[in-house]
């Protein structure tokens, strides 16, 4: 019974931990906060920490890679779609709410990289490859089908997650646009860019 | 003689505190950056810096204001083209060249907006306002002539303006394209995202 509430409390202690973390980080940036910073918004002693995240590099490290992983199972579930041009709009649909919903997670994944440790980095760049395929993929299956034309594969798949990783530093709750009609906007965007639709004459 | 000698030297440090600035910031992000470790990049104490610019934020400012006022010219001056699709793939190559190629200053005015005082951001805000006013008149004029399907111009300005803010991002010289490159695939994902192209039958 100790046992069991005590492994409880150390999973709720990590977990107000990286929300402390976020919260932090994205306030401040990586770089401007300290540890005792953390530990104060999650109401922690600094040394309670380190109990449970050898550095604040490990912190930044366990909300990337969490981060990157559930992208990755976003995009992954959109493209269980079977057909070539519902499969595109899916995955770019929801990678692109899940930019908007994720903000200020998706800001502090996307411009901390550089403050990961090369084996942290690698970790999480392998991730970011696996997304990348995905979106390739995405492409590739339509052009193949004969759906699409796209004269840049890893190009275009590259700037289809670049408009949704981007939608994270422009996106504020309650502001121009909703999630979800972003979402709609760039999944229509994203069907026109694999289209050779030539101007109207 | 020794007034002018004078006055070029107040130039050249301004521009030399610029640019250590630009290297600071880059490095370690507003936040992490103090006057000191500015002023010993530039090779000054740092009471020196105070004499060409009031604090850090001033810097930062002053790198934030040249950066939109460079960028806007550039916009402005692809706008001449007058042929609504020309006129496009110049605004969109433009813009997208210019962050590629000047992707630190960028990083920094992108990301930093938020440490401007409000009256610093004021001014800032009005020359992005500019830049969005180029993007959507870009479009808005390709719709009038006809030669242009958009749905929704304001939110397809802000994804042309998105692309290339964000290429600043992960762009890296000598990595795995040329800005020269980038510009031209972007002009041309920026002619298909105004074309209601439908997907190949």
């Amino acid at each position: 019974m100790t046992t069991t509430t005590s492994r409880e409390s150390g999973a709720d202690a990590r977990r107000r931990l990286l929300e402390a973390a976020v919260e932090a980080f994205g306030e401040h940036g990586y770089h401007a906060t300290t540890t005792r910073d953390i530990a104060a918004r999650a109401r922690m002693s600094p040394a309670a920490v380190y109990v449970h995240h050898a550095s604040k590099e490990e912190l930044l490290f366990a909300i990337s890679r969490e981060g990157h992983e559930r992208t990755l199972k976003v995009v992954r579930d959109a493209f269980d779609e079977a057909e070539p041009v519902r499969r595109l709009r899916a995955v770019v649909r929801d990678f692109t709410v899940w930019h908007a919903r994720g903000h200020t997670v998706a800001r502090i994944v996307q411009y901390e990289l550089s403050a990961l440790t090369p084996d942290h980095f690698a970790v999480v760049a392998s991730v970011r490859h696996e997304i990348e395929v995905v979106m390739r993929r995405t492409l590739q299956l339509g052009v193949v089908a004969g759906a699409f034309e796209v004269d840049d594969v890893p190009g275009t798949a590259l700037a289809l997650l670049s408009l949704g990783i981007d939608v994270a530093r422009w996106f504020r709750d309650g502001g121009v646009t909703t999630a979800e009609a972003l979402g709609e906007l760039y999944a229509e965007l994203a069907v026109r860019m694999v289209s050779r639709g030539a101007p109207v004459p």
